[in-house]
């Protein structure tokens, strides 16, 4: 049994800190659950790009309000506390906090730990991080 | 892109309700992410055993109180928001809640939405519902 403390863990190199957004890795590809589980804040008042393409991701709101911007439609959906997303067709998305989001996601298959967040938004596989 | 709210799921049939607690499941098998996603409340003042012999589970906590117990050891660890367990080797574990627990559970492999909680304390493998 794994068990950990948010706020511990942000003390660690769980936490990876990026323009307007962070994120603690409380689960990752070495605890071998088969998904990695993090827990993501995004400052209020800005809005970011992701396009997870070799991975699927869900994303619930704990708390704070926003707005995820599906690029492939144009359609916006509402975030409150409550509301899930998931990016089944990993989708290219704009991600808009106006209050700050607490977010909890869920990766499949689950992030390592190395990878960087790309130019096109998205993460390297594990095969092109070898 | 899949969306859901919690309140709106909670008037369907991915509210499935027990004896102390309710599980609402936002993300189901048939939804191909590789796992499953719920929101669970642990009533307060009620203890639970629960064995997954066949899947891995993350469970955090998004508010409330109470503890852990490792069957196989007798080791509690408290559990307050921000507090992740994973059961990486199936673990038996009793978990009881001081105040209602409100916690997000990730499961692989994915629940199907079709299991019953055994006598045992596990959910049945998906080639058992078949």
């Amino acid at each position: 049994m794994i068990v950990r403390d948010l706020n511990k863990a942000r003390e660690t190199d769980r936490l990876v800190k990026a323009d307007g957004w962070d994120s603690t890795r409380l689960l990752l590809a070495g605890d071998n659950m088969g998904f990695s589980f993090h827990i993501t804040r995004i400052a209020p008042g800005t809005s970011h790009v992701f396009h997870y393409k070799h991975h699927f991701e869900s994303v619930y709101c704990v708390s704070g309000e926003g707005n995820i911007e599906d690029l492939a439609t144009g359609k916006i959906h509402q975030i409150t506390p409550g509301v899930i997303y998931a990016l089944d067709q990993h989708d290219k998305h704009r991600l808009s906090a106006t209050s700050e989001l607490v977010l909890a996601c869920s990766f499949n298959p689950p992030v390592t730990g190395q990878e960087v967040h790309r130019e096109d938004g998205s993460y390297a596989p594990v095969a092109e991080l070898a």
